[in-house]
């Protein structure tokens, strides 16, 4: 099965950008974390804070990033992710972020996510009724 | 004379967030800066990279901030800035941030901003064709 | 009644520097809040820890700060901060944070703290033994 | 041959935590930027200014985290690294970050650098010398 890829717009902001004049390395991890919290809300129909009340959180486990070419102040990115694999305690999300106005890639990779129980901060198995709206 | 009051939209992303589960401060002021940068291009008619091209930059010399109402993660800020006053070396600026939702003030206050010239890092002069860009 | 002025060492790191090759502003703001931290373990007797488990939370509620000089990569930061005045419901705490190398003030300014109830979010009148804790 | 392990102490502050009480995860990224940054200077005999000098500079082209334990406000982390891996025109390093107080691995995995000619922005062949120095 090949699960949807699903988008998300992010405009540069000038804190993003480092001594290099570029976006600084590690805010594209900020970016995907930022695309996935719009993206569950819009795509999958079950926004963080629905996720939180029942009890759960996300946290990222792993992750594996290629820096292919840099983002500059005036960009925008357009992060693509899509899930990769649903794990039984988790998902495995691969992303682009690529530059809206060359469509070339700058970064991908893979996330880790794993769902947790906020009380015991423990990895628990994924209910089915989550499943089924990821299974998209 | 009154100067026009521009707006910009932006999206509170997840790592803006704190322990507080609110915006965390120092994040309105790169908010602040972000709004200034688009307003440049969108309403001065003069981006940063131009200002830049020219051998100048902005630095903020002084600012004053009253944080009156939290935001949250899902929460659209709206950024007005409006120029207070125009001085020989730099421009006072007026800022309010508003969530989107409400129309409510969360942050408002004063940046005072200074016009350098990028190869001395000292203070300059602004040039009168920039003044007359600045005073809408 | 003068009180103490108390000092922290911060080390800057690669991430504060900005597209100038500064401390970016907003850093600053963080480095106030880190000094703070450290000192209320280690001059006030009260850690944020202590202060949380007894219900209380401090917020900044506002801010006005001057830059002087810039920072740069390499330098260490020393942040000295100081109660100026104990309100009913918080505190203002002047800062100045000066380049180790130089002895420089590169930024200086006052925050406005208040206590607010954690469980509320609003800000409450501060119990007496944490003003004998801060007279100092 | 094995290359030596280097180690970093880095004290977390307050805007490094994020809305799960915990350090957010991008900043384990900037916290091996940070170390690395100190070991050039501390035991490679060549600071990132020198490097800047002759014209180079170092960009993080990948790398792979595993975050196994969360660190919190009030801790200390150990940032070690070690070269894994000398390439023709970067290098591959290994990291670990663990907590100072319990010396347990927090956060390890491999950062993958390249050396760039700062002008061009391109990758370029480690000189001869410049090998030597990481050679250790």
């Amino acid at each position: 099965m090949a699960y949807q890829k699903f988008e998300t717009e992010i405009t540069v902001r000038p804190d993003d950008i480092d001594m290099n004049n570029h976006v600084h390395n590690s805010k594209y991890f900020d970016y995907v974390l930022a695309a996935r919290y719009d993206q569950m809300i819009r795509f999958y129909g079950m926004s963080m804070e629905q996720f939180i009340a029942r009890g759960f959180g996300w946290v990222v486990s792993g992750c594996t990033m290629h820096f292919k070419r840099s983002m500059k102040l005036g960009d925008v990115a357009i992060v693509k992710t899509q899930i990769h694999e649903v794990r039984t305690n988790g998902v495995n999300v691969l992303f682009e972020i690529v530059r809206k106005e060359t469509n070339k890639i700058c970064v991908d990779g893979i996330f880790e996510y794993t769902m947790i129980n906020l009380q015991t901060e423990r990895s628990e198995i994924i209910p089915d009724d989550i499943i089924q709206k990821y299974s998209i």
